[in-house]
């Protein structure tokens, strides 16, 4: 949207802004409770236990709030917003349902940063009289007292300064002609009835018994924080070559930097490398996670720490500091960022197991504590014990996370935060941000829910979620809306498909229909989704008995042939690149909280759409996406498919055109359609609504 | 409960009361968030916008939090308390199920007044190690450390100040004993669990990480607030007499104390009499709500206000002031306290109508404005603005209330609150309150479900309810549960089966079973419920097209023949008296929070259970009240009811007797029971658990 002329861009997008206005004084006499003169209760965006609600730049925020009076008088309600700047802004709220007594409106936030809001409320007085008036016009009850009263009201607002001299003169003469006609029923209706007054007065309401409610804060972030295609990988196979005598040579930042093109040109936002620090020797891990490493396995990339040094090392196999920094220089120059991986924990080699020992528990008999789950024992690592030396740990914990922020990492995955204490990440994001608001950490904490809001609440910009193991409709669709509308005011999720260590059942047994099903839901479901490397490859093969991927990369290298597989048609990569494409074209689909569900007759076919008004896309057109996809990935689907077309404006049982987005189908739909879905040909239709011209 | 010599009574009474100890000082390094060094978010009961919870002397309250730690450690939760004098007590909370990390305890607050209340959570050392160590035992790994973990634990527990005598010298031989046989997998296994060793530390955990939640308070409320048994009627209908000349001789406070005994002898606790004020004459309604009343026609109660007097006046024909104390001062003898009509509006004429023209609004021809519904008006009645004057009116509603405390009053039925502006209510109950706690206001709202809320949130004690309009079990179970468990912390419902306003169409066409069947579930389900008089002689006739009675009470004089109903085995009061019997014979019955459901297959076979653990009856014992009511009043319905008798304590599977208070059959049940419901003969079940000896 361009700025215009003379002023500043502004920092917020609204279809209900309005002219600003003072704010109500509350009366000393008020107690500060919901009951102002007109009760204002339960506003949203709010966030229990104090924290402040979170948006990401560019972020539509629906703000509701429950406001009523007595009686049968009329009220309307403004959400008063301000934003980082300090600069004001007035949004008129439109009444939900009928009885529910609930306010809403929605505004986009695009500045970073603090912003401040509440909610005030008044008595509509003009459409108060002119609701009594129409209908006693129609009665013919007290015609020339409501006349009377109208007179008063126009003239009232007549005089207040901030109308404009137009809108009074039309005021002056509507109050005239009231005055003229007072016994005059029809005249009555007309003017209370009159369009162009009632324009006037959705602008600049005539208000009395002004009340407000207490201010609120919501802390906007940038925009990747809310909206990102992630793709991870492991430097180290990147560029590796297995030599004539057998053992293999690692790849390096330099041979991995070739791999970036290829993931740059598949539409990704982030590339997520997993710890490229000194890996310990000590107790570690061989292939397929045996406890005995043969000569030549790499290591576990997360027993972190070597005589080579530990979290603010780089592993000498990888490269020099150097060669990272040219690492993320070449992403950058691709539209790539780095995500860094953050794993709080030690092997045994670990430069801090000897320099601070005071970081781990020490047992009765002089030896560190592993960490366990008893009687397991995971012996390739130490946990940090931050009882001990909190001050130290924080403070050190702090230097690494600014030591690669000055590497230019401004993303880091946090491996297990739930193994660490809450107080530390509140303090660290805390610590950081204070310093460089753009910094993002991502939560890799599958937990309990109640562990995994507490970590998004405490500051975390985003978490990874459930969705890998919510397959079926049911589950994807009460998952989808728990994180839409129950838990979007301060927990984004990224929707990976995959990771280096879960590779679902739904996964392993569903073939090349389960992988292509996946990728669609999560690039379109919610705006931050992640995939592994490989997914590509539909690697598939479980480790058995387990949900990871047989010969895990993270006890050796991998060698993968992309090129040749995306040659033969193997490779979902044009997938990928498709679905990436997609959501760069459609700002519906980087939008968190705008989904909506429809029915479908089939329990495997899911039915969603993604809707953002014409006010919020910067094209001056609305943005629908609808996605129907079969779950199944072993079937053919038949069935209807019922749509709640108002979401998008269309009236029930008008037609509308459909375009599929992946094949270029093009298709009149309704509100009820048939379908046809063969998991092993296309399994999901991605579609755009076209606007009716 | 007798209070313990020496000691005076407590003011709560709980099964998990522990030891007290001091609370764990904040460090003054930790922001005031849940992140303590254990986190602790979501407590309750927490009431939205700020207002304290609610409970009523005796409640039995649940309070509930999320507490987590990272890892494996064990915690524990504490709740302390303190009561209205200032006196802390402590209270250990139990886990809620694997995986919420939701924790809780119940307390019975049994002293009215301001409780505060918040929630520790502390590392349970000895349960973390007894838990590894019984493990690792088992596996005979890590034996020897163990041990001397073991010993350390042991000897630092042995030393705490508040640990009694014996307890330190068991803690040091079991020392002793676990230093001996160090290397001995069996004797780490018997210390870690030595169930003596378990009891010391389950009442003095042995504690590290104390970590405190924010204090919240919770106001206690006289018992009347939350547990009563409503009888409403007309005084000027009780003992009135129609003359010779056909006209009417309204009954008087005299004659109505008559009535008294009766319903005394029903077993009610509260009699409601609608406004005694004097009654404009001008625009009075006739018979029926016609618009024009006959000769002798008494008016409406509601239209207050004539030459005689406004609201702090008695209508000439029912007595004088002495009158009216002396029959408060009757009831007050039997048992009954009498609840008074505050009914603010105004007849026209009523003295504020000449003394205080400001308190109405006038229109601009002169006219005060009238009551309306656009286009609809009522014209007996003036209401109130209370936006002329606030504080004249604020004063003059706080004398009135005043004057009533001072002629015995203490609970007033508050008829249309969400008419008047919430704030005064807000003022007006603390004012009144801070004069006298134990006055009770109850909110007869039937309005939107925020509206009935916020009334309840700003500080009515009572509130009338959707219950008259919930006849389906579907229906009741949902309604029950919300007031039971969503709303009732700030929320309690007055379950009046019908009032002089409302003859539900169940009732109009259900006949004789209908009016058991809703009196059993209102007295059974909820601790306050209410019958307007007329109930028992099953008064089922409606106005046409209405859902009032016909001859509505309102507008004339009713006389009803209670003794001769009752002689020929018509009336209902055996019914109430049993029913109120029931309700003071079973505390379980005298909770709002503690109500179960159970499946039956039957869609009209609504079962519920009410259940008050041992540690709040007062008996020793616990008390179950099993509620299973056919709730189609035209049918025979023969189905299977499935308990969850866990919740009385039962396993599934187990028998035990019950029996039917209302009939006194006894039965042998278990989890799965054939039930025969008659809606012509016995409609409800009400089962007593018997206590297994």
């Amino acid at each position: 949207m361009a700025a215009r002329t003379g002023t500043r861009p502004t920092a917020h997008r609204s279809a209900a802004q309005i002219p600003l206005r003072p704010a109500p004084e509350r009366s000393p006499h008020e107690p500060a409770t919901i009951a102002g003169r007109i009760p204002l209760t339960d506003p949203s965006p709010r966030v229990a236990d104090g924290y402040p609600a979170k948006a990401f730049a560019g972020e539509v925020v629906p703000f509701r709030v429950v406001a009523f009076r007595e009686g049968h008088d009329l009220i309307g309600v403004h959400l008063r917003l301000t934003d980082p700047s300090g600069e004001e802004s007035l949004h008129r709220l439109t009444p939900l349902k009928d009885g529910t007594d609930g306010w809403r409106t929605e505004v986009a936030l695009d500045a970073q940063g603090v912003w401040r809001y509440r909610f005030e409320a008044f008595s509509d007085d003009f459409a108060t009289w002119a609701h009594a008036a129409s209908v006693k016009a129609e009665a013919a009850v007290d015609v020339p007292v409501m006349s009377a009263l109208g007179v008063e009201l126009l003239t009232r607002a007549g005089k207040e300064r901030d109308r404009p001299a137009a809108e009074k003169r039309a005021l002056k003469a509507a109050a005239a002609r009231l005055k003229d006609g007072a016994e005059d029923a029809a005249e009555l209706h007309a003017v209370a009835t009159d369009e162009t007054l009632a324009a006037f007065f959705a602008d600049r309401p005539l208000t009395t018994l002004h009340s407000a409610g207490d201010e609120l804060r919501l802390v906007v972030e940038r925009t990747t924080a809310g909206v990102g295609a992630w793709y991870e990988f492991f430097p180290r196979s990147e560029g590796a070559k297995r030599l004539k005598d057998g053992s293999i040579k690692s790849g390096t930042f330099r041979t991995a930097a070739k791999r970036l093109p290829a993931v740059a040109d598949m539409g990704f936002d982030v590339v997520y490398i997993v710890p490229i620090h000194p890996i310990g020797t000590t107790n570690r891990k061989g292939r397929n996670n045996t406890l005995t490493a043969e000569p030549g396995d790499p290591g576990s990339p997360y027993a972190i720490g070597a005589p080579e040094g530990g979290h603010d090392a780089i592993h000498p196999d990888l490269g020099t500091p150097a060669d990272f920094r040219s690492f993320v220089r070449t992403a950058r120059k691709l539209g790539l960022e780095v995500a860094l991986d953050l794993a709080l924990q030690a092997s045994p080699d670990h430069p801090w197991v000897t320099e601070h020992p005071e970081w781990f528990t020490t047992l009765p008999d002089g030896t560190i504590a592993y960490a366990e789950n008893p009687p397991k024992k995971y012996q390739d690592i130490y946990p940090l014990n931050f009882d001990n030396d909190p001050e130290g740990i924080y403070a050190e914990m702090l230097r690494i996370v600014r030591h690669w922020v000055a590497q230019g990492v401004k993303i880091f995955r946090v491996d297990n935060p739930h193994t660490k204490p809450l107080q530390f990440w509140e303090w660290l994001i805390a610590a950081v941000n204070a310093e460089d608001p753009d910094v993002i950490f991502l939560a890799e904490a599958f937990t309990r829910p109640a562990v995994m809001r507490a970590l998004a609440r405490v500051g975390f910009q985003q978490s990874y979620s459930y969705f890998t193991w919510r397959n079926t409709k049911a589950e994807l669709e009460e998952f989808l809306t728990s994180v839409a509308h129950e838990t979007s005011d301060y927990m984004r999720p990224n929707l990976f498909v995959n990771t280096h260590d879960i590779l679902t059942e739904y996964l392993q047994f569903g073939g090349r229909a389960a992988y292509r099903i996946r990728a669609c839901i999560a690039a379109t479901a919610a705006p931050v989704y992640g995939v592994y490397a490989g997914y590509e490859l539909i690697e598939n093969v479980a480790r058995p008995g387990s949900e990871e991927n047989i010969d895990n990369e993270k006890y050796e290298y991998k060698f993968r042939d992309w090129a040749g597989a995306e040659a033969r048609g193997e490779s979902l990569a044009p997938l990928l690149r498709r679905l990436n494409a997609i959501r760069r074209e459609h700002p519906a689909l980087r939008q968190l909280r705008n989904i909506s569900f429809h029915w479908s007759d089939d329990d495997a076919i899911l039915v969603y759409s993604k809707h953002l008004d014409a006010a919020f896309t910067g094209t001056g057109a609305s943005d629908t996406i609808i996605v129907v996809a079969n779950v199944d990935p072993h079937s053919v689907r038949e069935t209807t498919v019922h749509l709640d077309t108002r979401v998008w404006g269309v009236e029930p049982g008008d037609t509308f055109e459909v375009e599929d987005l992946l094949t270029g189908a093009v298709w009149t739909w309704a509100d009820h359609n048939y379908v046809r879905l063969d998991a092993f040909a296309e399994p999901v239709h991605i579609l755009r609504v076209k606007e009716r011209s």
